[in-house]
């Protein structure tokens, strides 16, 4: 017997693309090595994160926290009480009616509370609709469970080749929506903000969403990580329809710390939703994480004290727009199109109008994943010096050959 | 269509005993209840974490963590470079073999780590065999990834009736395991130090252990939160048995921060093996956290760097070694038997001897659980001030009806 014969009894789901570098360490490595070759410097568009600190309050809630003993040990797997009470303040004004701490389930990172909604409710055979494109943990977290995917798409808006668009010139299809749906079908998923789009979803198409779900019994998930970098004058909620208000008996609402106060690494986010049906995330979140990184929660609800009386979000999101009319500026100099963003800190930029040089050189490791944006972000990094994600990761295979956008994150 | 019929939608595996209060809140609150009636104090033993903070430098690595900007956002989701390489140097030293980096993931926390490695390798129809009595985690994480739990007994030592015993006394049902072993059986998972019977596992049962597993190309998990908490002059561990060195190529060892620092909320925790298994973990991982809180990794990789220069981990050792001694006389006092702990920081202690008064009342939520020992604890509460843990949770339905010891946590 030889170890190899161990590796042989792995989870043969995780067998493919075994051995492929992810996404973001190729295209990471692909711009170091590029700027070492041409000593030239790189605009990187594609890193995902952060590059500066969470707001300096909730740096000091972290450092106060950490003194106290009770917050260096387990939380409670429900939620840190503070925290819990925090957030239904929060949703109790944001939703304008009564949220209790019933309602919310502390998860650890947003990431963490969507696969614990999906365990809470998916078997084998069930089955989930997702949006294309999508933010790609959605597939294998709902597959873990043993249950299917099908995907509608968001219709890429064809007058995109030439122009900038919306994010309401991505239109739902809602034929394919309606064929998707059978009676294995428990979840419909929705992101608004969506990454990697920056579409907002508007009132009537979550009222047409809603309608569906309810006449058919499935359950709404909201990914609304970025809920506190919306472009709108206003941020319609599934969970808050006013001509629709009964969705919010079938709609689990997913939040996320990290996005909200710059802190991705602290993995601290939070499901809302019905009194019925947060149980059922409470149970898989205690059984996979058990419970959340008791002094970032603590100092997290410190953070949500202080961000309601400096006005800290109404603030950022101003900065923000600001941001965004600087890095359209300059796509638009360049005379290539973008989705404006209704939300989120990236920009869809097409590419379609550049045409790469047929003779020009790629290394394997970009050939090899054979569709046309991993060219197309290599052929940036290399002769413009920007960095920019490949979507392939948002699509399912059939739909990533001939991708000719690519996300650009603001920072 | 009501939000009752949205909630028929659940995971079915999740309505087991939904609405039974879970062991720890209905224990507690039995305490807090007995204090408030009694007026006499109560001595808690069933809390289950640190009632004091992890050690200054622990702290003080998070202030200064916090304050740099890379640390408060997402890390590798293989882990923080500087844990990675601390923990690479630390078990390099321990285990007399070269430990690289590639042999190592960080997860968020060990529970989740034994979450991934059963995610990484089990699928539907798998088994998997633990002993019982077992840490009651394991059970839901196997069963989440459609895998099947085969016991296998560490023997009640029938003279624990009227005497002290020590780990060893707790035999492994060998008959009982090589009968449990299938074709489809892909783990077997000891946990040494052993919750909540503070065994330590002997040489000569990791030897034969690791045999089985070598014969039948079986994965041994090794649940080592306790591993700088053991109070023999050794601690053996499976991936590192001087005469079966290949049970190391197919053994995944899981190690905890937060049992190691005191810092039970931290979520920090490692799994270390074979270079060629560590990456169906890291797959599973990426899906189910992505990666893991950032602050505490890099302040638990400084805190690694001080402890080894100022011998922490011995110090501690030697802290618990002398407050067990105190805390066995206690039941010396009593004449109640207990087993000797060989690691953690518990004592199983027997209660045959006690006889509870046949007309005794309890609540109902007491005798709803049907096991003897939830009306010992309430007795031992209600009668003598001591709160200790049924250890109902550790062990099968059928196993359950007669316990009469009680798990009795010394801080």
């Amino acid at each position: 017997m030889t170890s190899s014969s161990a590796a042989s009894l792995h989870n043969p789901y995780f067998s493919q693309n075994s051995g492929q570098k992810d996404i973001w360490s190729l295209i990471n490595e692909t711009a170091a090595a590029a700027q070492a070759e041409s000593g030239k410097p790189i605009v990187n568009l594609g890193q995902g994160f952060f590059s500066y600190s969470p707001p300096d309050f909730a740096i000091q809630a972290v450092n106060q926290t950490i003194e106290k003993a009770q917050f260096n040990q387990y939380a409670h797997a429900r939620g840190n009480p503070n925290l819990l009470n925090q957030l239904a303040k929060l949703y109790t004004e944001e939703l304008g009616r009564d949220v209790s701490t019933d309602n919310l389930q502390i998860t650890t990172g947003a990431n963490e509370g969507i696969f614990s909604i999906f365990f809470g409710f998916l078997t084998g055979g069930d089955e989930v609709i997702v949006f294309e494109p999508f933010f790609d943990q959605y597939i294998p977290n709902i597959e873990m469970t043993g249950a299917k995917v099908k995907y509608v798409e968001l219709k890429y808006p064809s007058k995109f080749d030439s122009q900038n668009v919306s994010g309401d010139d991505w239109e739902v299809d809602w034929e394919g929506l309606e064929n998707s749906i059978s009676d294995k079908t428990k979840i419909i998923v929705i992101n608004t903000p969506h990454n990697p789009i920056g579409k907002v979803f508007n009132e009537e198409e979550l009222t047409r969403i809603g309608q569906l779900a309810i006449k058919h019994n499935i359950i709404l998930v909201s990914d609304e990580v970025y809920e506190n970098l919306y472009y709108l004058p206003k941020f319609p909620r599934p969970a808050n329809l006013p001509n629709l208000p009964e969705l919010a008996e079938r709609t689990l609402t997913v939040g996320s710390a990290g996005k909200s106060f710059a802190a991705t690494g602290w993995r601290v986010g939070w499901v809302h939703g019905p009194k019925d049906l947060i149980p059922y995330v409470t149970a898989a979140h205690t059984r996979i994480c058990f419970s959340t990184p008791a002094p970032l929660q603590q100092s997290v609800a410190e953070a949500f004290v202080k961000a309601s009386t400096n006005n800290y979000f109404e603030t950022v999101r101003k900065q923000y727009l600001k941001k965004y009319e600087i890095f359209q500026l300059v796509f638009d100099d360049l005379g290539l199109p973008y989705t404006t963003a209704q939300g989120g800190y990236f920009l869809l930029v097409n590419f379609a109008k550049l045409k790469l040089p047929d003779d020009y050189q790629y290394p394997p490791e970009i050939l090899s994943r054979k569709t046309n944006d991993f060219k197309l972000a290599y052929w940036l990094i290399k002769e413009i010096g920007v960095v920019g994600i490949p979507p392939t990761e948002f699509l399912t295979t059939e739909k990533r050959i001939d991708l000719q956008f690519v996300k650009m994150i603001m920072f």
